[in-house]
């Protein structure tokens, strides 16, 4: 007799496109998102500070989340529910992956952010290096961060030159000025 | 990088043992149960029927459920929300597998059916071989019960003699009288 696999991930997904026994709404940027409270909170302690207690049982509500694309916001509460990334079929994967690893940071999934990381880590090149070491150091991705440097070491000079020389490095060192003690060494 | 494997069983299992956000109580036998609407509806067809659908979203609600142990329905939300069989650490495990695959039935979850009919093919023999004929019939388990049939056919006189003088088996024939036709072949 076999017993077929786990199945909770798919009606966990359905639960979600369906909408069903919904009680709280999400306004992303003009799209409005159906979800169930429970779930998120079972998921992310910033959620059930935000969505749980006693306070916030009986009445359903509607959240504003400000400064995310709700495409981001539809891949964040993709993965709360099935605990996968949704497939990415985007001219801009690699904007989609930084953005998600933010809301991810911001949301408190440490599997959500991991993963992105490890995404981030594929797309690692001269005209990606400063970007993805300003989103390590901001949002405290240190095997990230590792991983550029990494990298960095193994330029030549004419990529290093490359680097700095680009707008994406400017911002770097504008937004995270206390990193670039760590990066002098390794640029020099 | 390491991702770590997912971590959703568990926290569901978290949400059901803290019952934070339970907007269902369940009164089984004397006892309470809180329990979240929407994980009970995406897994049960059942349950999304009795407690999800737009005139029931708004209340929380209190549900009696008649002919089922307590330790039973514990087991069966257990299941309901990480998909895994809770140890059953307990004399009477095979009574408990037997009710437990009554619950899966009542409440539509064919995974957990399965989980039981499987774990009871193991505990085929002479002293049980016909409750579990009378609850393959009574439960729709085929697989079950083409086991069950297989056993009997391995069996010598000295053994059937013994199988057809219990009290159980008397319960059989009065409970599935029309699987009396299926069995007297295997039996002659």
């Amino acid at each position: 007799m076999l017993v077929p696999p786990s199945d909770i991930l798919h009606d966990l997904g359905q639960l979600l496109s369906s909408g069903e026994g919904a009680d709280v709404m999400f306004e992303v940027g003009g799209e409005m998102f159906a979800a169930h409270r429970c779930v998120l909170g079972a998921r992310s302690s910033v959620f059930r500070a935000q969505l749980l207690g006693p306070m916030k049982e009986s009445t359903s509500m509607c959240v504003q989340i400000e400064d995310m694309e709700p495409k981001v916001f539809q891949a964040l509460l993709y993965f709360i529910y099935t605990d996968s990334a949704p497939e990415i079929d985007d001219a801009d994967a690699l904007g989609m992956i930084q953005h998600l690893l933010v809301a991810a940071d911001r949301y408190g999934l440490k599997r959500l952010k991991l993963t992105c990381e490890e995404k981030l880590c594929g797309y690692i090149n001269t005209s990606t290096v400063a970007t993805t070491v300003a989103l390590a150091e901001q949002h405290a991705c240190p095997a990230l961060k590792e991983e550029c440097f990494r990298f960095l070491e193994s330029c030549n000079n004419s990529m290093l030159d490359l680097i700095t020389r680009s707008s994406d490095f400017e911002h770097l060192a504008r937004s995270c000025p206390s990193i670039m003690k760590e990066l002098i060494p390794k640029l020099a």
